[in-house]
């Protein structure tokens, strides 16, 4: 039985996220293998559940932790400090002394890499985890990483990035020997950064199927199964599109019933609209897995409602029925990573 | 009268581009106060322009280079010392000699950045010139920078965009007291690099209407009317949403027209499809100003057509109209530089 541990206070809805969707998850999902250890205000949370139709008394248990959490604009130092007790730390200890198999939160990014490293600690070769998506383009879907874990950008980081990339795609995708591409403002050698043309170098001469310097258009076009990026740069490019993907929806939506032909074209093109919004809806693709560390965390986006936070929990629930982390590790080894250390101080 | 001097063979699809750019722009234009001085290999420029309905013979002058030119993978050092008597080289050369009032050229943007900073100059206060270019959002248009001229994002570097930025918004936009955001991966001071910390202090402090960090979703939300941003950042970003919205176009196009009720939706509907794809086509927000120089140039994107080449003419003409490096001068004498030279070196 997969258990996993939920904290059920993080994210800007807090419990109207997570123990919703937790509900809306149990009303998709027959899996009746999975247990739940929340971890939050228990007054707070039983007053939650008390109001939802799917969450019965025999799959899950509560941990109070009161009202003690981490902020979102906590440092990271601040979490590792004084977090002890609070839902986020408590959640991922619980996954620590393997009492849970997963934990997901959608707290404070920067405090839950630092505590998941920290209590959970990191694969051998791996210097820091790192936060991955998976991402829909034209033709399927891609994984795309780092996503703000980690700023800085050196090459030894974007090496390793693109060799836990490639086992992500494996798992989650199925992909047997994924495509890895390294995001850059141009495809010729000599554009980008030191660090950027180290890596280039270093992967090229690798067993990895490494199709070299990739552009910001390209993470749409599915130019490449992998998408290398360090975490600024990635941050800012998913957000980026999750604004874009926005704005043309309601500028579609705004130009549709501002004139009668376009009316009647939505009236007709609703359904296709929506099933197009529905495809690219970031709720969807909610549920980051961190990768490099010795067990299982997904964060789960900080605004996410309980449609994403759902979605966040199946992935976590899938993760943890893959033997993600041995297949990560298995990876690795099988590829190298040692080299990379070479590079290690350089900097953008 | 405006002169206008024209690197005919950058980009790429060189003539095709520039000189049908040519006619088109004269197609859609009356201003009849503009005359060109089309620098690259004569007899394909004139065999070009025998084609073309608008070009009159007293309109321009064609200097030969030759094939002579500046590769897309030519690096900026070796364009600074071989690029001489390419239509690059030459085109920038005659701003530099007053005989022409703005250059426009679609080739190797680090080239491009490098020899007009060398000919041209920059303006005192200012290390490197940035590229920057106006992008729809939901309220309106805002301006952002820089988008791939300047790699390294030294806390000093960000401020100088924020002031140029202000500058440009003023000219552009026509706003007199623009906001300016730092693009971060966090809206929280604890948030990103020490250089955007930095460069945030500095900002809080100045006359600058400085609204503080901003997110990737905010660009087309229209938070801020200046986006300031690292150069490659600001590069990633905006592929980005030059995929995302070539993406989501294909894909609504492909479900329109993949069921019965879908065609005839698109049948009522293909004009507003029409219209916003017009709206936010990058063709039509062509022509960046490289803001920063002594003189006037404008980077019009490599691979941009002929309707894309217009665009950038028709920003050059604008902006020598609008008499565009004092306004910039202006602007940074008023607000003052000098502060931001204790952070010269610093790097994310």
């Amino acid at each position: 039985m997969i258990k996993v541990a939920l904290d059920a206070m993080g994210g800007d809805l807090g419990i109207t996220a997570s123990i919703h969707g937790l509900d809306y998850y149990l009303s998709k999902s027959a899996n009746l293998k999975v247990f739940f250890n929340i971890f939050g205000n228990k007054k707070q949370i039983e007053d939650s559940i008390s109001k939802c139709k799917n969450i019965s008394s025999d799959i899950y248990e509560i941990f109070e932790t009161g009202d003690k959490k981490i902020n979102s604009n906590d440092k990271p130092s601040v979490a590792i400090r004084k977090g002890k007790g609070s839902s986020m730390f408590d959640a991922i200890s619980h996954v620590a002394n393997e009492k849970s198999n997963v934990v997901v939160s959608s707290g404070n990014t920067g405090a839950y890499m630092a505590l998941s490293k920290m209590l959970l600690g990191t694969i051998e070769e791996i210097e820091r985890p790192a936060l991955v998506c998976v991402m829909p383009n034209i033709k399927g879907k891609s994984v795309m990483l780092d996503l703000g874990a980690n700023v800085d950008c050196s090459s030894s980081k974007l090496i390793q990035f693109a060799l836990m990339g490639q086992a992500v795609a494996r798992v989650l995708l199925k992909i047997n020997n994924p495509s890895v591409g390294l995001l850059n403002i141009g495809t010729e050698r000599s554009k980008g950064t030191n660090a950027l043309e180290e890596a280039f170098d270093f992967l090229s001469g690798s067993d990895i199927n490494f199709i070299g310097f990739i552009e910001g258009v390209d993470i749409t076009k599915g130019t490449a199964d992998v998408i290398v990026t360090d975490g600024f740069s990635g941050n800012i490019s998913l957000k980026t599109m999750e604004g874009t993907i926005r704005y043309l929806t309601s500028l579609a939506q705004a130009e549709l019933k501002s004139s009668i032909l376009g009316k009647i074209g939505y009236l007709f093109g609703r359904n296709i609209v929506k099933s197009i919004k529905n495809a690219i809806d970031p709720r969807n693709h909610n549920g980051a897995p961190l990768v490099g560390l010795q067990k299982i965390a997904v964060k789960s986006h900080g605004n996410s409602d309980h449609i994403g936070f759902s979605n966040a929990i199946s992935a976590a629930v899938n993760l943890a029925e893959s033997d993600f982390v041995n297949n990560i590790k298995e990876a690795i080894s099988i590829i190298g990573i040692d080299k990379s250390n070479e590079n290690n101080n350089k900097k953008r």
